[in-house]
């Protein structure tokens, strides 16, 4: 009696965290949308229950006019489903290898911003050429390699993440202190310490890339700004030292 | 008697179906102003009720504010005005000539969308650099040859459509996986099961247009993507193994 | 007794010509800021009333949010303000050169649209490069020359409408069929048979440029359209033998 | 007894006031967003009160949506709180430089606009390229040297308004005349006679950078309107002889 009393208590909590999960995630979802990351149903987002390891992930092909909590879709860290009537997202093996590898992020974001895209299709990583950047991260916006064709023929979405992984490891990037990349010939993924943090950092990357098409255009051999200010205005928000916003601040 | 009464339920039935047709094609159009593929009065799209061979299509120069369903203007596949008070599209017989030749297409549009129409003025088909592309076709969106005189003082309009048949003849194109097209020095022409996938086509072709635009600005030498990542984009949405969306999803 | 009756019905029936005048006026302002063809006060509109030779203006440097039909100012053909108690547009001896010199104009438009700009400040004409501008006009679309000094230390205004006159003339341009014109080093004015139209062709104008321009980035070889193709469009739309919209379109 | 109540009257006075430079403060913050001059939280503008040398800032890295006039920080000349739980922006010491050596600016405004930034991180001034530019100031926008190490290491915030100091120094120019600058891999800083004009300036500027930034596109040889035109467009608007506009305007 008691020990189904216990259980049913762990489930409601259970099922409690899980309602807020889902509502982390649609709302992220649904930002995509409110900041015109993504036309249509491309794009998605999704958002992790560490201590259950669970994650809350958009169903595939669903527009974002539809889009409610209820409907996103639970599975494990090995894309198992857990609950949910729809297929989740075709990119979920991409998003739950990415909360494997990079143990401290909350949530992901996957979006076809037009010029993140551009870049990603010009297979050129997005220089700091500005405070704008600097503020966001130091180094460039890094971009993968395109796939060989047995990434591609083989677990296609898996590898995708992998060349993330990859690219991270060459460039010895941190997922915490860079969290946003480019997939060469695809588009953006961006993560942070919740969902909405990544759709926040999808944002600023999809401004951050229009800003570098035009400096690039006005003029051609404009060069990365020094180190010296990119510390400046990265620990200005960042660290221990930081002294921009208010406690608790993106 | 009795074969009255079966004329006048025929008729019925008639016009309760081309009631959904018009409001199907209405719909269409005034999407075309939402999705902001067009200003003013510029471009139109149809949709055809394959068994009576009826196409409801927008009238001529009408303001998408003011567009009604019982505007829609019903003709035939000879472009005979069946129904309606106003004068068809000055494009019906490229409309209806696509639809006696793509025998699998539902529905019709042309817009003068901004970045479809600067790659149809510069007469460069559209390269797939990218997934986002390659989610929705495989080559690059293709563009017809430019008009001879005579075509241009012929039967223009019908020409246009012989201009896009023309194209999809020589580079061997299917219009049931390319259902889209540049009409050089005009603008795009898309098509698709119903008339809201027609549309759907033309937002997808602008955003591709832009991206395929800024994606050369960026790298004046960006190459098209390799034929394995293009295979697998496109058959993860299309054909029997398709597992992105829902079932029935476009 | 008579008499003063016949006056007071005069004049009661001016004010009432005068009230849709300015209402018409007002309109085509207030279209201008809806249509996104200028920032904060920049850009003006007016309409003419040719039998009495009275036109309404907008008032100099008065914010969009706060127009009203009364705000207008009535002005004479030379220039004289004949109610008001605002300033009339500094632009005022522009419109009334043109309402003088193009007898069958109702209304002039004058914004600062981004892309219009662009093109007047690179001091270049607009090529015609595709239907969309084949629909509206059949050349390019004409720029001045850039002013004397004794031009600008003159009177300046009307010595910009004299450089519209001037490029008309030497191009042997009809301000019927060619009703939009770039100002060197300052930006578009446009006008048609009433203020509305006049307004509409500035919006045109505005996306004629854009086309242009991306066209020009993505094949700086681009070429104007044949004669055939330009003729073709621009007489289905205007003429005797026009077949596109309805009667009374534009 | 007398003495008290003279404080108190004293006090409630300058509460009033201050009421006041926060309301218009928040507006001004407000405005940068509906001119889409900044994502999230980017820019902040401010007010002085020169007669008490008490300036109302922004809060740092609060969003737009959730400010309001209560939030608003004091701080005097010397960068010291006076009131407001919240942190002021981390521009606050390049504010409150430029008050104490432009001695007749009320307002000073900082966004980070797309157009702008990308001239900045181009490290290049906006040329004065027609009369948009002209209506509002007669030189290039200017743009700021790159910071040296020493300055980026010391008082940065300081720095930044330094440099700003030192351009107008290098180039002569009068802050009353000259209301805008770029600083050099950052973005744009403006001031006005108020915090709203200060706005006002940074939308201006915006739509400056993209039309320069056009026109260089169209023709890369464009070159910087003649001088008699930008003083005519000039002192059309500004100084005794202004006749555009309605008295009191912008």
């Amino acid at each position: 009696m008691k020990f189904i009393k216990h259980l049913k208590s762990q489930k409601i909590k259970a099922m409690a965290n899980f309602k807020t999960l889902k509502e982390q995630a649609c709302e992220a979802n649904l930002e995509i949308q409110r900041q015109k990351l993504a036309i249509f149903t491309f794009g998605n987002a999704s958002a992790i229950d560490r201590a259950a390891g669970v994650v809350a992930i958009k169903p595939s092909g669903v527009p974002y006019s539809e889009l409610r909590p209820q409907d996103m879709v639970l599975v494990d860290l090995d894309n198992k489903v857990l609950e949910g009537s729809k297929r989740p997202s075709s990119d979920t093996k991409t998003h739950t290898l990415l909360y494997r590898h990079f143990p401290n992020i909350g949530g992901v974001c996957h979006t076809h911003s037009t010029y993140a895209v551009a870049w990603a299709q010009a297979i050129r990583a997005i220089p700091n050429f500005g405070t704008t950047h600097a503020d966001h991260l130091a180094p460039a916006v890094p971009v993968t390699e395109v796939m060989s064709d047995e990434m591609i023929l083989g677990d296609y979405e898996l590898e995708t993440g992998q060349q993330i992984l990859n690219v991270f490891r060459e460039k010895n990037l941190s997922p915490d202190e860079v969290e946003m990349v480019l997939v060469a010939c695809h588009g953006p993924f961006t993560w942070g310490k919740d969902a909405a943090k990544a759709v926040y950092n999808a944002a600023v990357l999809e401004e951050l890339a229009k800003m570098a098409y035009l400096t690039l255009q006005i003029n051609p051999l404009a060069a990365p700004i020094k180190q010296t200010l990119i510390d400046k205005h990265y620990f200005r928000k960042h660290g221990a030292n930081a002294y921009y916003g208010q406690s608790g601040d993106y």
